[in-house]
C-alpha cells in the first residue's frame, strides 16, 4: 500500500476483564468502523491490563507515533479505574477534581451522593478538555492527541459521536468488494499478487471465510483515488473467470 | 493484584481487515478464554497491519516479554499473507518450503494444483515445529515461544486445540462473580476499594453494563488461592446489603 495518509490513529483498550476473556471487546470494531468512514487510518491496537505502568507506557508509545490515540475503559468510580491518573502521569501533568466535571456529575447525582468514589469520575488531568457523556454524565476527556473514553460500549459510542465532528480526516477510503465465491484462494493468488504489484496505489486483500458449504472468498480493493480503485477492481474482475476449481 | 504467576502470554493479531473494521476479530476472545481456563495470564494484545516491519517489531517486543506469544492471521496463499516471512525475519532465520508442510498440503490438493501461491502456505521458518490444521491442512507453526496460527476463526480454534495440551500453565485462576444488580457503583466503590486493599492476594474488578432497565453491576474476584478468593468474596457480599440507592 503506497498511500501515505497523514492522519493516523491507534486504539488502547484498558481492562483486565478483556484480557481474561470475561468481557468480549466491542469497542475496537466500533472505533475502527468510524475511523474508516471518516478516512482516518487506524494503524495499531493494544489491549493492556489495569496496571498503571502498562497504561503509561502504552499511552506514551502510541501518542508519539500516531495522529490520534483513542482509549476505552477504566474511568469509572472503583479502585480498578486508573486510566485518568495513568494518562496524567503519561503527560507529566497534575490531576484533580475538575469543577466542570463535578458540575456534570451533579446533573445525575444529588450533592450528598457525590462521595469520594463518585468524585473519582471528576478527576481530570490538568489542561484536558472534557468529552460529554449524554448517557451517564461522567465525562471522558481529551488531552493533547489522546481521547479518553468509557469502556461500556453504549457510553463509548456516545462519546465517539461527540468527538467525531472535531477530527481531521484524510480523503475517505473507497473500498470495493469482489466476491470470488467458491474459487479457491490458491487458484487466484498468483494472479492477484501480480495485480497488487501493478496497482501499488491501492491495497488489495483476500479474505476467506468458512461456511457450511466450504470456503468462500472475498477480495477487497481499498484506496483513496477513485480511478485507481476502479482500475484495480476491473483487473481483479478480469482475473477471476475461468479459475474455478 | 499481588500474584506473580510465572506463565504469561500475549496475542498478536495481524491483518488490515481488522484495523479497517471490515472484519470483527473473534480470535482474541477465544484465545483469552482458553488461557484463562488453563491458568495462563494473558497480559497484552496487539493488532497490527499487513506490514512486515510492524509485524517483526511486534513479534520481537512481545516474545521477549512474555512466556508465550500467539499470533493469528496472514498465513494464507495470497500476496498479503506475510506472517511466516515476517516471523522468520524476527528470529533471524531462513525460510523455505518445508517438506512436512508440503506433504500436508498434498492431503488436500492434487500435486498439479500445488502452484507457487499454494506453496507459500508451506513456507516455514527454519527450526519451527508444525501445528496441524485438521480443517484445511495448511499448517501453522511454532518457533521458540511463538505460535503462529491462521486468522479464519474455525481454523484458529482447531490449531489452538492442537497446541493446548503442550502449554505449561499456572494453577488455574478461580473467578467468582457477585451480582450487585442495580446498586450504583458509586455506592459500593469506597467499600470495595478498602476490601481490595485488604485482600491484595486477589484481584477485584467492578463491571457495569447497560440494560434497558439501567445500569447493572457485577463484581468479580479472581485469584489462584481458593481460601483467599472465598474470603474476599465473603467481604464483598457483606458489603452490598444496605447500599441500594
Amino acid at each position: 500500500m503506497s498511500q501515505s495518509p497523514d492522519v493516523t490513529a491507534a486504539i488502547l483498550v484498558i481492562g483486565d476483564e478483556i484480557l481474561s476473556g470475561r468481557t468480549k471487546d466491542k469497542n475496537i470494531g466500533t472505533i475502527a468502523d468510524m475511523l474508516t468512514e471518516i478516512g482516518v487510518d487506524l494503524r495499531e491496537v493494544r489491549i493492556v491490563p489495569d496496571v498503571k505502568a502498562e497504561i503509561v507506557a502504552a499511552v506514551n508509545a502510541l501518542r508519539a507515533r500516531y495522529t490520534y490515540l483513542f482509549t476505552s475503559g477504566g474511568i469509572g468510580p472503583t479502585h480498578d479505574d486508573i486510566t485518568a491518573d495513568s494518562v496524567a502521569e503519561a503527560f507529566g501533568v497534575g490531576i484533580d477534581v475538575d469543577p466542570r466535571a463535578r458540575a456534570m456529575l451533579l446533573e445525575r447525582h444529588r450533592p450528598e451522593d457525590l462521595n469520594e468514589a463518585r468524585l473519582r469520575m471528576a478527576r481530570i488531568p490538568d489542561g484536558a478538555d472534557l468529552i460529554a457523556n449524554p448517557v451517564s454524565k461522567a465525562p471522558g476527556f481529551r488531552i493533547g492527541n489522546v481521547y479518553v473514553m468509557a469502556g461500556v460500549p453504549q457510553i463509548m459510542q456516545a462519546m465517539l459521536d461527540e468527538i467525531r465532528p472535531t477530527l481531521t480526516s484524510n480523503a475517505p477510503v473507497i473500498s470495493e468488494t469482489i466476491e470470488a465465491g467458491a474459487i479457491p484462494e490458491g487458484n487466484f493468488a498468483g494472479g492477484l499478487g501480480a495485480i497488487a504489484a501493478a496497482h501499488a496505489d491501492v491495497s488489495i486483500g483476500s479474505y476467506p471465510s468458512m461456511t457450511p458449504e466450504g470456503f468462500r472468498n472475498r477480495i477487497v480493493v481499498r484506496g483513496r483515488d477513485a480511478e485507481a480503485v476502479a482500475a484495480a477492481r476491473a483487473a481483479v474482475e478480469a482475473l477471476l473467470p475461468g479459475l474455478r476449481a
